[in-house]
């Protein structure tokens, strides 16, 4: 059902009822902030803002929902990538955010577990980890808002996938309200448990269409102990392949990261940071930059291991120069090199932005061949390719020729742009979403180039575990029809 | 429905066709051997014995079944330990072995990944990794008949958990037979992938009941360097887990296993074996093994380490005494003690066997008080834990008091042991099935003791996945309604 004006008034009262004033508005100027995606690409219209301050809340609330089919769209940090978490434009669904519910429950730092309710901001995380000595082996951009709910949902990245893996691989427990608000709990961490299908893993990355994360019991690791930055000069990405393969031979678990760079990225950071330098004296057409991480007491492992690694690199000509941070530093101005590629990029002007991955194996040959098939196909179009090649994992830009129009290039060519893109990426095996999800933004690709048997699958379980439809609907994986009446 | 003598001939005449006079046959002295379980504890009927050549023919093969209602028990190597390989004693389900399909498809040595199909014996995938260089970082008993397909579908685990995870963890794609003949294929390993459900992760552990595994794409890991051995005496089992964590800090990822024998199983080991020696001289309550493995080029930094381990873990009183295994037949010595547990206590006299976890940080004071626990409860028996205490899994003995039949013991007291046994693991936030599922042998006791959310969740998987319930019907979750006619 749709609520005209007039009917939803009893529902919005039992929600103020239920979750009391600090938990309900639906005062525009606190609620518009929160309709609107970070990057401005969608903006949406909602009932109402729900803020409960605990699972039984959140349960009560989704129980209300669903007796009265009632839309939800959860809400973490709001910074996203794909507009999961904003409503669409019916002004039908509930807001409901996670960021109230922020407390850390518990932390064994002898167990190496902490367990974070949804709306513990990824930063928070981080600083609770350190005072124990650990660390939590994921980061991204948005870690002064991303929250640990929306981070599970969307079984976030990051640069220490190569090593640590996604989201995916540091949780080992979640709690979680399902669509008819009854809670699921598996936050008891167990390292062997075969009692049947593994349900915390079909909630991890469902991006709050099967059910909402309220808590998560996480995986700590030992602090750092010290860490060696490299930054290389190669002459083409099939080079940089064999380095990552060279790398990954001689320094095994210690390798945390392997990003590559082109030359007009790395131009574009020139440019567009004020003090940048280059680390190296020459011009390359790639960059490398690699990370080896020791845990606390193994530091003085380091030093021998990236001296043999460079050296044999090379005398094979896997690498035609190099260079190792001097000091933390000179660390952090390589990284902030490679974190300027985007917005050094954005200034150029507009662009079609892909989050793709292939098999790393084929990484190499997919952007050789994708670079030169953009550009014949779109001419005047820049491609470029940066970012994780350890994980098979890139960020394909297409630039618009220079000096477009961003609205008008936008509504003319950038949709084709990007279908050219996936298809190719379709070709190689790959996915058209390495890790920012579908959310609204790829629900269209992923019904046209999606398996059909995954699809299938997924609305079959979709539909058994949300039959009304009232979690994140439109997200994800569209259902043929709309939320109804019980 | 329920096919009577007459009118299954049409359909078996089909799947003769299909598969051909090598695909299948019902002739009692072939079926036979595949309709118990090793263990002997189930023994059921069977349509026929189908064995496809390949995944076109598994699928031709579920479409049918499918079509016709019939059910399907899936079956590789017949060595699971809760007979869910084994059919019903009704007759009408086909059996269905994945044996024949026994082809290594590909194995990279770089990307170090290898693609076996379902059929592939556990022991040949370490040979052909061990070519190469390489190893795959999962080995448990039955190594010599278990097949990837029973592997991945059951999530074994085995004695490298503690730092290589279970069978879920060594899974990068997987192909499967779907309910309705559809095949899903993940096979290509993505390292990072966010198009919506993790599928595989669902069918992964759920025993046959969803899907019928027919390939799956393996992590391997670099060859090993060295390894270093240690037998260690304990006074208590509380102290075997002060040291398993000054381990843990002190090891990091070299700490490959930490196994618990008590004084008990350790005897009855040396009355067992006839050439076993105490590898320590005095007497001890508790027995702790200890491995620590490096990787190849590594093997130097093992010495240092075991011998600063074991030098502070005296200093801080965390054992009492311990030998290193001066080479690696005293190592494999070390191992035969803890691998002779189970069939030493067998040849003391019956017993009921539970293999459960809790959480590791408990485990410890849950074999304090369980053992006496159940001893109070049940007279003249013995209560018995040992095993992967690194991973929070003891396999829990109870004896019958010596002298019992078999037999009488069996139908008069074991189901009430077993019972007393899972209560204690659930109050203490464990699992009734650490590493060897549910099976047949513990549905009752998952219906009783699992989490009514998780349960009706799976239930309502299931129910969207194989509507017809003709996927190894009656294990893990039995549905209320039995296979029905469309």
């Amino acid at each position: 059902m749709t609520h005209s004006a007039t009917d939803t008034r009893p529902f919005l009262d039992q929600v103020r009822e239920l979750l009391g004033s600090r938990g309900f508005t639906d005062d525009p100027d606190l609620l518009d902030p929160w309709l609107t995606d970070w990057r401005g690409r969608y903006t949406g219209k909602a009932l109402g803002l729900a803020s409960p301050a605990n699972t039984q809340e959140v349960a009560a609330l989704v129980r209300l929902c669903h007796d009265q089919c009632v839309p939800i769209v959860p809400q973490g940090g709001n910074s996203g990538m794909s507009g999961g978490a904003t409503p669409d434009t019916s002004g039908t669904a509930l807001l409901l955010s996670l960021r109230r519910m922020d407390t850390i429950r518990a932390l064994d730092a002898d167990a190496r577990e902490i367990v974070c309710e949804a709306g513990v901001v990824l930063q928070t995380l981080h600083d609770a980890a350190e005072k124990e000595r650990l660390r939590f082996p994921l980061t991204l951009g948005g870690k002064g808002s991303a929250t640990i709910g929306g981070l599970v949902s969307t079984n976030a990245g990051g640069t220490q996938v190569l090593r640590h893996g996604s989201m995916r691989a540091q949780v080992l427990g979640i709690e979680a309200v399902l669509a008819d608000g009854s809670v699921i709990d598996t936050l008891t961490p167990l390292k062997k448990d075969n009692r049947g299908f593994d349900l915390k893993q079909l909630l991890i990355g469902s991006e709050g269409t099967l059910g909402i994360v309220t808590a998560a019991t996480l995986r700590l690791l030992p602090e750092i102990g010290g860490r060696r930055v490299i930054w290389a000069g190669l002459g083409s990405i099939g080079q940089a392949r064999r380095l990552l393969l060279h790398c990954e031979r001689m320094a095994g678990d210690l390798l945390e990261g392997f990003e590559v760079i082109p030359r007009h990225s790395f131009d574009a950071v020139l440019d567009y940071l004020p003090d940048a330098r280059n680390p190296l004296g020459g011009k390359h057409e790639w960059h490398a930059l690699i990370e080896l991480v020791a845990d606390r007491g193994a530091d003085d492992t380091l030093d021998p291991i990236v001296e043999q690694m460079l050296e044999t690199a090379l005398e094979n000509e896997l690498l035609d120069d190099a260079t190792i941070a001097a000091n933390e530093h000179q660390a952090e101005q390589f990284w902030l090199l490679r974190e300027s590629i985007a917005p050094a990029e954005r200034a150029i002007g507009p662009a079609a932005q892909h989050d793709i991955s292939v098999p790393v194996a084929r990484m190499a040959d997919f952007v050789a061949e994708a670079v030169p098939a953009v550009e014949r196909q779109f001419p005047d179009h820049e491609a470029i390719a940066f970012g994780h090649l350890g994980d098979g994992n890139v960020h394909f830009h297409v630039l618009a020729p220079r000096g477009s129009n961003k609205e008008e290039w936008e509504a003319a060519q950038a949709k084709e742009v990007s279908r050219f893109v996936y298809d190719l990426v379709t070709r190689y095996g790959g996915s058209i979403s390495a890790e920012h999800g579908i959310g609204q933004i790829k629900v269209d690709e992923l019904q046209r180039l999606g398996d059909p048997v995954a699809l299938a699958t997924m609305r079959a379980v979709k539909q058994a575990l949300d039959p009304r439809g009232i979690l994140n609907p439109g997200k994800l994986l569209p259902l043929a029809s709309a939320p109804d009446s019980p």
